[in-house]
């Protein structure tokens, strides 16, 4: 069976396989799993020459109740070699890409929501933009109670459309996210991103579940009802150009950035839906300090704010330059913003202010 | 020899012996350094049960110049006992201390800056501030060309005022930074501070040089004459409240904010000198990013601007809450700020949004 514009077998495969089982394999690019090509995380992983369930370790932490803290120590990589300086730099900050964040009204009918957005990213096509990105949850209202009636496998009609899309437009385009529903069972707040070809060239699953109480305020429990994803996601653009992708409230972990940054990921995309508490304390404040600390891009996606929903959104998606200056947003309605992301920034600042030579500490988590 | 209000003896022998060279002899807090009852740091390194050596290599990542990449991980502590969360709510959350930031104005005379600042801190006592903090630089003005003629050891004019001041006042005192002539006959961008008893409880040379080149904005850098320093600085209030220390670029630098957090501080300060161009841009952004990532208050110090000199500091003394609040703020004339710091505000935030319980991340640097 093959969908239109979707390279059904890799796509497929993909979602069979979970990535950490590719990686237990120990897997390289060179092996079998060159039907991945544009895979970037795991392009990034695989393509080391050391083991990569080590590797998968220098990303994670062990269980923190499985008593088994020295492992993780034994078990890091040795000799490999890293060259942050190298890496940061090697890329060609001639590009400039044009980005549309939809803020995308999201509603009960997921049909019409597919719709609608199918229209908003045709729209932002046609105005040039070629790094497109949608809102978290943008086929599903924002609500644990309604998950597991939204989800859909990879190939259903949401993800279908988007390949179709961004075949039909020859886009990068970041599927902000939608609930999943894995080949585990378990349902994921996931985010599927295709290349201009309609591959689908990554999937980032929500890593940080937005579990939080403010008394009075808000409270939202993502856990009840999603399980976690494990992997951070880096999409390859060619010419050196990386972009790392999370989702919400993955934005509030410095370290994922960090991670990033020091991946070579000059963009960073956060799809996001906060809420009318963090979003005006932390929303835009998040966004800025992830971008000047790691002198990147961001940009963060919202769904409009829609009077009848359980959960308020925020709005007010953004893109941030890696001096922290807002290079584009809105306020809480319906629009798409753009915004030129020109690599040379990103150079400049590097260059200006080296930061990342300049590290000294060796800090851990979780360990 | 002892000088008035300071523990010389104790003093005298923090400013001979290095916190790495005490810390290579594999000291316990039993041993025969129990002298350092305050010096929290090396408190904190030197009461963990495992070698100190090893411990020391926790923080620090070996030379990316020494071909020993392999070194930091065989070296890495094992069965070290971790507990982020009893850790970091284990303090009285009902304290409230009321702190004051000295936003000096820093001539060329350092007698007169050192009286200065005397009767700044005296003022900021009697309005009932218990913890007082001067800004970088504040014996001298900010320029390379001058730090070696103005730097002093421990025991000198500076510190000696520092210690008087701290005892006769009965205040916590981060003597915001001055160049510190080692006894390595190097010279440090160092502050130090001094507890309600007049005693030397830390010492903070500033571990990330600022080193920066803005073309046509602003140049400098601090390691065509400075060294660096290479010990994160926490001091222990009572109570199992930690203040950690940073020094002006410190703060570009979220690693070490995420370490002091990670070791149980809820207060931050930075006593630093954001110049024209970065401060506008970058000065309360990068405080407000370190409260909140991390749910600590943040104080950051300044000078006051003097037109007269080759440094424009941006002045703005801030404190932060760590829901990202300004607490209290300035334009860039000689004041100083004060802040109620209410430790049930960081409990609060930290049990609402209770990151440091959910990150899932391993990330390290310069490894």
């Amino acid at each position: 069976m093959f969908l239109s514009g979707v390279r059904l077998t890799t796509a497929t495969t993909t979602s069979r396989i979970s990535y950490s089982h590719l990686l237990n394999r120990g897997c390289s690019l060179s092996g079998s799993y060159q039907q991945f090509p544009n895979l970037s995380i795991s392009k990034s992983i695989l393509s080391s020459s050391i083991n990569s369930q080590i590797q998968q370790q220098r990303y994670f932490s062990s269980n923190k109740n499985s008593n088994s803290s020295s492992s993780s120590f034994n078990i890091r990589p040795r000799n490999r070699p890293i060259d942050i300086e190298h890496k940061m730099n090697e890329f060609n900050s001639d590009k400039i890409y044009k980005f549309a964040g939809i803020q995308l009204l999201v509603g009960e009918d997921k049909n019409q929501n597919i719709e609608a957005a199918r229209k908003a990213i045709e729209e932002a096509a046609s105005n040039g933009a070629n790094i497109i990105c949608l809102p978290e949850c943008f086929n599903c209202p924002y609500s644990t109670s309604v998950f597991n009636e939204y989800a859909e496998k990879f190939g259903g009609p949401t993800t279908t459309m988007l390949a179709d899309a961004a075949k039909r437009l020859k886009i990068w385009l970041i599927g902000g996210s939608i609930p999943e529903r894995g080949d585990d069972g378990k349902i994921y707040n996931c985010s599927f991103i295709f290349n201009p070809s309609g591959e689908l060239v990554g999937k980032h699953r929500k890593i940080h579940l937005f579990d939080i109480n403010v008394p009075g305020k808000i409270t939202f429990r993502e856990s009840e009802i999603l399980s976690p994803g494990e992997t951070p996601t880096i999409i390859e653009l060619g010419d050196g150009v990386r972009l790392g992708v999370g989702i919400c409230y993955d934005i509030r972990f410095p370290e994922l950035a960090m991670l990033y940054a020091k991946e070579g990921c000059q963009i960073l995309v956060y799809p996001g839906a906060f809420n009318m508490t963090t979003g005006p304390a932390h929303w835009e404040l998040l966004q800025r300090g992830r971008a000047v600390d790691n002198q990147v891009y961001v940009a963060a996606v919202s769904p409009a704010r829609n009077p009848k929903s359980t959960y308020t959104a925020w709005g007010h998606s953004t893109v941030v330059s890696p001096w922290g200056d807002i290079v584009s947003t809105t306020e809480h309605d319906p629009t798409i913003i753009y915004a030129n992301i020109e690599l040379a920034k990103v150079k400049e600042m590097r260059t200006n202010i080296p930061v990342y030579q300049q590290k000294k500490l060796t800090t851990t988590f979780k360990i």
